[in-house]
Protein backbone atom coordinates (compact mmCIF):
# COMPACT_ATOMS: atom_id res chain seq x y z
CA UNK A 1 0.00 0.00 0.00
CA UNK A 2 2.73 2.14 0.86
CA UNK A 3 4.82 2.37 -2.20
CA UNK A 4 1.62 2.00 -4.42
CA UNK A 5 1.98 5.49 -7.08
CA UNK A 6 -0.37 7.53 -7.59
CA UNK A 7 -2.18 6.76 -10.75
CA UNK A 8 -1.14 8.74 -13.74
CA UNK A 9 -4.56 10.90 -14.53
CA UNK A 10 -4.41 13.14 -11.52
CA UNK A 11 -8.30 12.38 -10.21
CA UNK A 12 -8.49 13.83 -6.71
CA UNK A 13 -12.14 15.14 -6.06
CA UNK A 14 -10.54 18.57 -5.51
CA UNK A 15 -9.38 18.96 -8.97
CA UNK A 16 -12.74 17.87 -10.45
CA UNK A 17 -14.06 20.61 -7.93
CA UNK A 18 -11.66 22.77 -9.50
CA UNK A 19 -12.50 22.19 -13.06
CA UNK A 20 -16.16 22.52 -12.49
CA UNK A 21 -16.19 25.39 -11.21
CA UNK A 22 -14.01 26.87 -13.43
CA UNK A 23 -16.09 25.53 -16.57
CA UNK A 24 -18.84 27.26 -14.70
CA UNK A 25 -17.56 30.16 -14.44
CA UNK A 26 -16.41 30.38 -17.80
CA UNK A 27 -20.20 29.34 -18.87
CA UNK A 28 -22.10 32.07 -16.92
CA UNK A 29 -19.10 34.44 -17.61
CA UNK A 30 -19.99 33.82 -21.32
CA UNK A 31 -23.79 34.48 -20.47
CA UNK A 32 -23.23 37.62 -18.75
CA UNK A 33 -20.37 38.82 -21.39
CA UNK A 34 -22.71 38.61 -24.19
CA UNK A 35 -25.17 40.43 -22.57
CA UNK A 36 -23.24 43.29 -21.50
CA UNK A 37 -21.94 43.67 -25.11
CA UNK A 38 -25.11 45.19 -25.29
CA UNK A 39 -24.13 48.25 -23.95
CA UNK A 40 -21.33 49.16 -25.73
CA UNK A 41 -22.04 52.57 -27.61
CA UNK A 42 -21.05 50.99 -30.99
CA UNK A 43 -21.03 48.15 -32.85
CA UNK A 44 -16.83 47.90 -32.97
CA UNK A 45 -17.12 47.65 -29.11
CA UNK A 46 -19.68 45.56 -28.96
CA UNK A 47 -17.98 43.15 -31.07
CA UNK A 48 -14.53 43.33 -29.01
CA UNK A 49 -16.87 42.67 -25.53
CA UNK A 50 -19.07 39.75 -27.54
CA UNK A 51 -15.38 38.05 -28.69
CA UNK A 52 -13.93 38.20 -25.25
CA UNK A 53 -17.17 36.02 -24.54
CA UNK A 54 -16.59 33.62 -27.06
CA UNK A 55 -12.97 33.32 -25.64
CA UNK A 56 -14.99 31.94 -22.34
CA UNK A 57 -17.38 29.67 -24.31
CA UNK A 58 -13.81 27.99 -25.90
CA UNK A 59 -12.02 28.13 -22.36
CA UNK A 60 -15.44 26.41 -21.53
CA UNK A 61 -15.24 23.83 -24.13
CA UNK A 62 -12.22 22.55 -23.05
CA UNK A 63 -12.32 22.31 -19.48
CA UNK A 64 -15.44 20.33 -20.12
CA UNK A 65 -13.66 18.19 -22.09
CA UNK A 66 -10.87 17.36 -19.77
CA UNK A 67 -13.72 16.50 -17.48
CA UNK A 68 -15.25 13.90 -19.38
CA UNK A 69 -11.54 12.47 -20.11
CA UNK A 70 -11.54 12.20 -15.96
CA UNK A 71 -14.69 10.66 -16.49
CA UNK A 72 -17.04 12.61 -14.79
CA UNK A 73 -20.23 14.49 -16.49
CA UNK A 74 -19.56 18.14 -16.76
CA UNK A 75 -23.25 19.27 -15.77
CA UNK A 76 -22.69 16.81 -12.44
CA UNK A 77 -19.39 18.91 -11.64
CA UNK A 78 -20.37 22.48 -12.41
CA UNK A 79 -24.09 22.11 -10.61
CA UNK A 80 -22.56 23.02 -7.01
CA UNK A 81 -21.19 26.04 -8.39
CA UNK A 82 -24.33 27.54 -10.38
CA UNK A 83 -25.95 29.04 -6.98
CA UNK A 84 -22.70 31.41 -5.75
CA UNK A 85 -21.66 32.45 -9.42
CA UNK A 86 -25.27 33.25 -10.53
CA UNK A 87 -25.83 34.79 -7.57
CA UNK A 88 -22.26 36.63 -7.99
CA UNK A 89 -23.36 38.13 -11.42
CA UNK A 90 -26.87 38.98 -10.16
CA UNK A 91 -25.50 41.31 -7.51
CA UNK A 92 -23.25 43.06 -10.03
CA UNK A 93 -25.02 43.23 -13.27
CA UNK A 94 -23.76 46.30 -15.13
CA UNK A 95 -25.96 49.68 -15.58
CA UNK A 96 -23.62 50.82 -18.04
CA UNK A 97 -20.69 50.36 -20.74
CA UNK A 98 -18.00 51.38 -17.80
CA UNK A 99 -19.57 49.34 -15.69
CA UNK A 100 -19.77 45.96 -17.64
CA UNK A 101 -15.74 46.71 -18.87
CA UNK A 102 -14.90 47.52 -15.02
CA UNK A 103 -16.46 44.46 -14.02
CA UNK A 104 -14.50 42.68 -16.96
CA UNK A 105 -11.20 44.19 -16.11
CA UNK A 106 -11.60 43.81 -12.15
CA UNK A 107 -13.74 40.60 -11.78
CA UNK A 108 -11.65 38.59 -14.40
CA UNK A 109 -8.81 40.22 -13.27
CA UNK A 110 -9.12 38.78 -9.57
CA UNK A 111 -10.19 35.54 -10.75
CA UNK A 112 -7.43 35.09 -13.33
CA UNK A 113 -4.98 35.78 -10.30
CA UNK A 114 -6.63 33.30 -7.75
CA UNK A 115 -6.47 30.31 -10.55
CA UNK A 116 -2.95 31.16 -11.82
CA UNK A 117 -1.91 30.84 -8.31
CA UNK A 118 -4.04 27.49 -7.86
CA UNK A 119 -2.42 26.39 -11.11
CA UNK A 120 0.46 26.11 -9.20
CA UNK A 121 -1.08 23.49 -6.91
CA UNK A 122 -1.96 20.85 -10.18
CA UNK A 123 0.25 18.34 -11.44
CA UNK A 124 0.17 18.45 -15.44
CA UNK A 125 -1.94 18.77 -17.56
CA UNK A 126 -4.46 20.36 -15.37
CA UNK A 127 -1.98 23.21 -14.32
CA UNK A 128 -1.20 23.75 -18.00
CA UNK A 129 -4.84 23.87 -18.83
CA UNK A 130 -5.90 25.92 -15.77
CA UNK A 131 -3.27 28.59 -17.15
CA UNK A 132 -4.66 28.20 -20.79
CA UNK A 133 -7.71 29.39 -20.12
CA UNK A 134 -6.63 32.66 -18.18
CA UNK A 135 -7.82 35.42 -20.08
CA UNK A 136 -5.83 37.14 -23.10
CA UNK A 137 -4.19 40.18 -21.90
CA UNK A 138 -5.23 42.35 -25.13
CA UNK A 139 -9.11 42.37 -23.92
CA UNK A 140 -7.45 43.41 -20.69
CA UNK A 141 -5.68 46.24 -22.04
CA UNK A 142 -8.39 46.98 -24.01
CA UNK A 143 -10.37 47.22 -21.09
CA UNK A 144 -8.26 49.66 -19.19
CA UNK A 145 -7.50 51.98 -22.30
CA UNK A 146 -11.47 52.23 -22.10
CA UNK A 147 -11.41 53.05 -18.41
CA UNK A 148 -8.64 55.38 -18.89
CA UNK A 149 -10.04 57.66 -21.60
CA UNK A 150 -13.65 57.44 -19.94
CA UNK A 151 -11.49 58.84 -16.62
CA UNK A 152 -9.76 61.52 -18.50
CA UNK A 153 -12.79 63.03 -20.35
CA UNK A 154 -14.66 63.33 -17.33
CA UNK A 155 -12.96 62.46 -14.01
CA UNK A 156 -16.22 62.43 -12.12
CA UNK A 157 -16.11 58.91 -13.80
CA UNK A 158 -13.27 57.56 -11.66
CA UNK A 159 -15.28 58.27 -7.85
CA UNK A 160 -18.40 56.02 -9.62
CA UNK A 161 -16.17 53.40 -10.91
CA UNK A 162 -13.97 52.98 -7.86
CA UNK A 163 -17.12 52.37 -5.45
CA UNK A 164 -18.48 50.23 -8.24
CA UNK A 165 -14.84 47.99 -8.14
CA UNK A 166 -15.29 47.86 -4.45
CA UNK A 167 -18.58 46.19 -4.91
CA UNK A 168 -17.74 44.06 -7.39
CA UNK A 169 -14.29 42.80 -5.15
CA UNK A 170 -16.27 42.36 -2.14
CA UNK A 171 -19.44 40.39 -3.41
CA UNK A 172 -16.49 38.07 -5.17
CA UNK A 173 -14.99 37.56 -2.08
CA UNK A 174 -18.02 36.86 -0.35
CA UNK A 175 -19.19 34.54 -2.87
CA UNK A 176 -15.01 32.89 -2.99
CA UNK A 177 -16.08 31.85 0.98
CA UNK A 178 -19.11 30.22 0.34
CA UNK A 179 -17.56 28.09 -2.41
CA UNK A 180 -15.25 27.43 -0.03
CA UNK A 181 -17.49 26.59 3.20
CA UNK A 182 -19.50 23.87 1.07
CA UNK A 183 -16.05 22.54 -0.94
CA UNK A 184 -13.57 21.25 1.48
CA UNK A 185 -11.72 19.45 -0.57
CA UNK A 186 -11.36 22.24 -2.70
CA UNK A 187 -9.92 24.11 0.09
CA UNK A 188 -7.71 21.78 1.54
CA UNK A 189 -5.88 21.91 -2.40
CA UNK A 190 -5.42 25.56 -1.84
CA UNK A 191 -4.38 24.92 1.54
CA UNK A 192 -1.99 22.06 1.28
CA UNK A 193 -0.79 23.57 -1.83
CA UNK A 194 -0.62 26.92 0.13
CA UNK A 195 1.14 25.48 3.09
CA UNK A 196 2.18 28.62 5.96
CA UNK A 197 2.07 30.98 2.88
CA UNK A 198 -1.38 31.67 2.95
CA UNK A 199 -1.03 35.48 4.46
CA UNK A 200 1.96 36.32 1.60
CA UNK A 201 -0.81 34.51 -1.38
CA UNK A 202 -3.54 37.17 -0.27
CA UNK A 203 -0.63 39.97 -0.21
CA UNK A 204 0.12 39.14 -3.91
CA UNK A 205 -3.74 38.77 -4.69
CA UNK A 206 -4.74 42.16 -2.97
CA UNK A 207 -1.15 43.78 -4.64
CA UNK A 208 -2.29 43.10 -8.09
CA UNK A 209 -5.67 43.68 -7.65
CA UNK A 210 -4.76 47.17 -6.06
CA UNK A 211 -2.09 47.54 -9.58
CA UNK A 212 -5.14 46.97 -11.56
CA UNK A 213 -6.88 49.75 -10.13
CA UNK A 214 -4.33 52.36 -10.05
CA UNK A 215 -3.21 51.32 -13.35
CA UNK A 216 -6.90 52.87 -14.96
CA UNK A 217 -6.83 55.73 -12.10
CA UNK A 218 -9.40 53.78 -9.71
CA UNK A 219 -9.19 54.62 -5.89
CA UNK A 220 -8.95 51.56 -4.08
CA UNK B 1 -9.54 50.51 -70.85
CA UNK B 2 -10.64 47.73 -72.34
CA UNK B 3 -8.35 44.98 -71.87
CA UNK B 4 -7.28 46.53 -68.05
CA UNK B 5 -7.60 43.53 -65.78
CA UNK B 6 -9.25 43.65 -62.60
CA UNK B 7 -7.45 44.29 -59.56
CA UNK B 8 -6.22 41.46 -57.93
CA UNK B 9 -8.84 42.16 -54.73
CA UNK B 10 -11.89 42.00 -55.17
CA UNK B 11 -13.28 45.24 -53.76
CA UNK B 12 -16.38 45.64 -55.38
CA UNK B 13 -18.69 47.87 -53.24
CA UNK B 14 -21.62 44.53 -53.44
CA UNK B 15 -18.95 42.03 -52.11
CA UNK B 16 -18.30 44.92 -49.20
CA UNK B 17 -22.11 45.13 -48.70
CA UNK B 18 -22.42 41.39 -48.70
CA UNK B 19 -19.49 40.87 -46.25
CA UNK B 20 -21.20 43.79 -44.16
CA UNK B 21 -23.97 42.02 -43.60
CA UNK B 22 -22.60 38.54 -43.25
CA UNK B 23 -20.46 39.75 -40.58
CA UNK B 24 -23.88 41.83 -38.91
CA UNK B 25 -25.86 38.97 -39.21
CA UNK B 26 -23.01 36.88 -36.99
CA UNK B 27 -22.65 39.09 -34.42
CA UNK B 28 -26.33 39.66 -34.03
CA UNK B 29 -26.87 36.20 -34.12
CA UNK B 30 -24.29 35.16 -31.32
CA UNK B 31 -25.95 38.01 -29.51
CA UNK B 32 -29.68 35.98 -29.81
CA UNK B 33 -27.96 32.53 -29.46
CA UNK B 34 -26.66 33.90 -26.41
CA UNK B 35 -29.64 34.81 -24.85
CA UNK B 36 -31.53 32.17 -26.31
CA UNK B 37 -29.02 29.55 -24.16
CA UNK B 38 -30.52 30.81 -20.60
CA UNK B 39 -34.06 29.03 -22.37
CA UNK B 40 -32.06 25.33 -22.11
CA UNK B 41 -33.40 23.06 -20.30
CA UNK B 42 -30.27 22.00 -18.61
CA UNK B 43 -26.25 23.26 -18.38
CA UNK B 44 -25.16 20.50 -20.83
CA UNK B 45 -27.71 22.37 -23.79
CA UNK B 46 -26.84 25.82 -22.26
CA UNK B 47 -23.16 25.07 -23.06
CA UNK B 48 -24.04 23.24 -26.68
CA UNK B 49 -26.25 26.63 -27.86
CA UNK B 50 -23.74 29.15 -26.09
CA UNK B 51 -21.06 26.81 -27.97
CA UNK B 52 -22.97 27.72 -31.66
CA UNK B 53 -22.88 31.34 -30.29
CA UNK B 54 -19.55 30.75 -30.33
CA UNK B 55 -19.30 29.83 -33.42
CA UNK B 56 -20.77 33.06 -35.00
CA UNK B 57 -18.04 35.43 -33.22
CA UNK B 58 -14.97 33.65 -34.56
CA UNK B 59 -16.94 33.98 -38.11
CA UNK B 60 -17.86 37.58 -37.70
CA UNK B 61 -14.27 38.16 -36.67
CA UNK B 62 -13.09 36.40 -39.70
CA UNK B 63 -15.54 38.70 -41.83
CA UNK B 64 -14.32 42.01 -39.92
CA UNK B 65 -10.75 41.26 -41.05
CA UNK B 66 -11.72 40.70 -44.28
CA UNK B 67 -13.43 44.05 -44.46
CA UNK B 68 -10.35 45.74 -43.30
CA UNK B 69 -7.99 43.85 -45.47
CA UNK B 70 -10.32 45.62 -48.18
CA UNK B 71 -9.73 48.22 -46.65
CA UNK B 72 -13.39 48.95 -45.29
CA UNK B 73 -14.45 50.24 -41.94
CA UNK B 74 -16.23 47.13 -40.66
CA UNK B 75 -19.07 48.95 -38.55
CA UNK B 76 -19.48 50.92 -41.51
CA UNK B 77 -20.03 48.23 -43.55
CA UNK B 78 -22.34 46.35 -41.08
CA UNK B 79 -24.61 49.71 -40.32
CA UNK B 80 -26.87 49.54 -43.41
CA UNK B 81 -27.59 46.46 -42.08
CA UNK B 82 -28.52 46.99 -38.25
CA UNK B 83 -32.47 47.55 -38.73
CA UNK B 84 -33.72 44.56 -40.92
CA UNK B 85 -31.71 42.71 -39.17
CA UNK B 86 -32.51 43.74 -35.45
CA UNK B 87 -36.38 44.03 -36.49
CA UNK B 88 -36.24 40.06 -37.89
CA UNK B 89 -34.80 38.90 -34.43
CA UNK B 90 -36.98 41.70 -32.07
CA UNK B 91 -40.32 39.42 -34.34
CA UNK B 92 -39.06 36.31 -33.79
CA UNK B 93 -38.29 36.37 -30.03
CA UNK B 94 -38.41 32.26 -29.39
CA UNK B 95 -40.54 31.70 -26.32
CA UNK B 96 -38.60 28.71 -25.19
CA UNK B 97 -35.77 26.19 -26.09
CA UNK B 98 -37.78 24.44 -28.87
CA UNK B 99 -38.58 27.97 -30.40
CA UNK B 100 -35.19 29.22 -29.99
CA UNK B 101 -33.30 25.75 -31.54
CA UNK B 102 -35.83 25.61 -34.37
CA UNK B 103 -35.30 29.13 -34.89
CA UNK B 104 -31.55 28.26 -35.03
CA UNK B 105 -31.99 25.32 -37.19
CA UNK B 106 -35.01 26.78 -39.96
CA UNK B 107 -33.65 30.21 -39.69
CA UNK B 108 -29.80 29.50 -39.74
CA UNK B 109 -30.45 26.67 -42.34
CA UNK B 110 -31.94 29.40 -44.74
CA UNK B 111 -29.15 31.90 -44.61
CA UNK B 112 -26.68 29.38 -45.01
CA UNK B 113 -28.15 27.92 -48.18
CA UNK B 114 -28.65 31.76 -49.65
CA UNK B 115 -25.23 32.59 -48.65
CA UNK B 116 -23.93 28.80 -50.39
CA UNK B 117 -25.61 29.88 -53.31
CA UNK B 118 -24.28 33.58 -53.20
CA UNK B 119 -21.06 32.20 -52.86
CA UNK B 120 -20.97 30.83 -56.16
CA UNK B 121 -21.21 34.34 -57.56
CA UNK B 122 -18.16 35.88 -55.51
CA UNK B 123 -14.32 35.15 -56.46
CA UNK B 124 -11.28 34.06 -54.37
CA UNK B 125 -10.92 34.48 -51.62
CA UNK B 126 -14.28 35.79 -50.43
CA UNK B 127 -16.00 32.72 -52.01
CA UNK B 128 -14.23 30.46 -49.47
CA UNK B 129 -14.29 32.73 -46.77
CA UNK B 130 -18.42 32.83 -47.10
CA UNK B 131 -18.80 28.95 -47.56
CA UNK B 132 -16.35 28.76 -44.58
CA UNK B 133 -18.51 30.35 -42.17
CA UNK B 134 -21.74 28.71 -43.04
CA UNK B 135 -22.88 26.38 -39.70
CA UNK B 136 -21.10 23.38 -38.80
CA UNK B 137 -23.28 20.46 -39.40
CA UNK B 138 -23.32 19.14 -36.30
CA UNK B 139 -25.09 21.79 -34.69
CA UNK B 140 -27.58 21.62 -36.70
CA UNK B 141 -27.59 17.90 -36.79
CA UNK B 142 -28.05 18.47 -32.77
CA UNK B 143 -31.11 20.92 -32.91
CA UNK B 144 -32.90 18.80 -35.55
CA UNK B 145 -32.31 16.14 -33.09
CA UNK B 146 -34.15 17.89 -30.25
CA UNK B 147 -36.44 18.83 -32.37
CA UNK B 148 -37.43 14.79 -33.76
CA UNK B 149 -37.52 13.76 -29.95
CA UNK B 150 -39.65 16.66 -28.40
CA UNK B 151 -42.06 16.01 -31.20
CA UNK B 152 -41.73 11.70 -30.93
CA UNK B 153 -42.24 12.72 -26.94
CA UNK B 154 -45.73 14.92 -27.40
CA UNK B 155 -46.87 14.97 -31.21
CA UNK B 156 -48.82 18.22 -30.44
CA UNK B 157 -45.70 20.39 -30.42
CA UNK B 158 -45.22 19.52 -34.24
CA UNK B 159 -48.14 21.73 -35.10
CA UNK B 160 -46.84 25.15 -32.64
CA UNK B 161 -43.48 24.96 -34.00
CA UNK B 162 -44.51 23.92 -37.32
CA UNK B 163 -46.82 27.57 -37.05
CA UNK B 164 -43.46 28.89 -35.37
CA UNK B 165 -41.04 27.62 -38.73
CA UNK B 166 -43.59 29.67 -41.01
CA UNK B 167 -43.44 32.47 -39.15
CA UNK B 168 -39.81 32.50 -39.45
CA UNK B 169 -39.20 31.72 -42.88
CA UNK B 170 -42.11 34.55 -43.73
CA UNK B 171 -40.07 37.21 -41.19
CA UNK B 172 -36.76 36.20 -43.06
CA UNK B 173 -38.15 36.70 -46.32
CA UNK B 174 -39.65 39.97 -45.72
CA UNK B 175 -36.27 41.22 -43.78
CA UNK B 176 -34.38 39.86 -47.13
CA UNK B 177 -36.56 42.16 -49.29
CA UNK B 178 -36.16 45.32 -47.06
CA UNK B 179 -32.30 44.36 -47.43
CA UNK B 180 -32.63 43.92 -51.31
CA UNK B 181 -34.75 47.01 -51.74
CA UNK B 182 -32.25 49.39 -49.87
CA UNK B 183 -29.27 47.40 -51.59
CA UNK B 184 -29.43 47.66 -55.44
CA UNK B 185 -25.84 46.69 -56.02
CA UNK B 186 -26.24 43.34 -54.03
CA UNK B 187 -29.05 42.68 -56.07
CA UNK B 188 -27.28 42.91 -58.76
CA UNK B 189 -24.26 41.10 -57.26
CA UNK B 190 -26.79 38.21 -56.87
CA UNK B 191 -28.82 38.50 -60.61
CA UNK B 192 -25.90 38.76 -62.65
CA UNK B 193 -24.58 35.60 -60.54
CA UNK B 194 -28.04 33.62 -61.21
CA UNK B 195 -28.73 35.23 -64.87
CA UNK B 196 -31.85 33.50 -65.98
CA UNK B 197 -31.54 30.85 -63.22
CA UNK B 198 -33.28 32.88 -60.64
CA UNK B 199 -36.31 30.48 -60.64
CA UNK B 200 -34.35 27.47 -60.06
CA UNK B 201 -32.58 29.13 -57.43
CA UNK B 202 -35.50 30.38 -55.38
CA UNK B 203 -36.58 26.54 -56.19
CA UNK B 204 -33.56 25.39 -54.87
CA UNK B 205 -33.79 27.13 -51.23
CA UNK B 206 -37.26 26.41 -50.92
CA UNK B 207 -37.23 22.86 -51.25
CA UNK B 208 -34.27 22.66 -49.29
CA UNK B 209 -36.31 24.48 -46.95
CA UNK B 210 -38.81 21.71 -47.09
CA UNK B 211 -36.28 19.27 -46.65
CA UNK B 212 -35.34 20.58 -43.29
CA UNK B 213 -38.68 20.80 -41.69
CA UNK B 214 -39.38 17.39 -43.08
CA UNK B 215 -36.72 15.85 -41.81
CA UNK B 216 -37.74 17.06 -38.40
CA UNK B 217 -41.19 16.36 -38.38
CA UNK B 218 -42.84 19.82 -39.47
CA UNK B 219 -45.35 20.71 -41.54
CA UNK B 220 -44.60 23.64 -44.52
Amino acid sequence: MADTQPPPEQTEPAVIELLGLLAYAELVAFDRMAADARLAPDLTRRAILSEMAGREIDNFRRLADRLRELGTDPEEAMTPFVGPLQDYHAKTEPNDWLEALTKAYIGEGLADDFYREIAGFLQSPDRELVLDVLHESRFEEFSAEEIRAAIAADPKVANRLSMWARRLSGEALSQAQAVAMAHAGLVALVMVGVGDQAASLFKRLTSAHSARMTSVGLNN
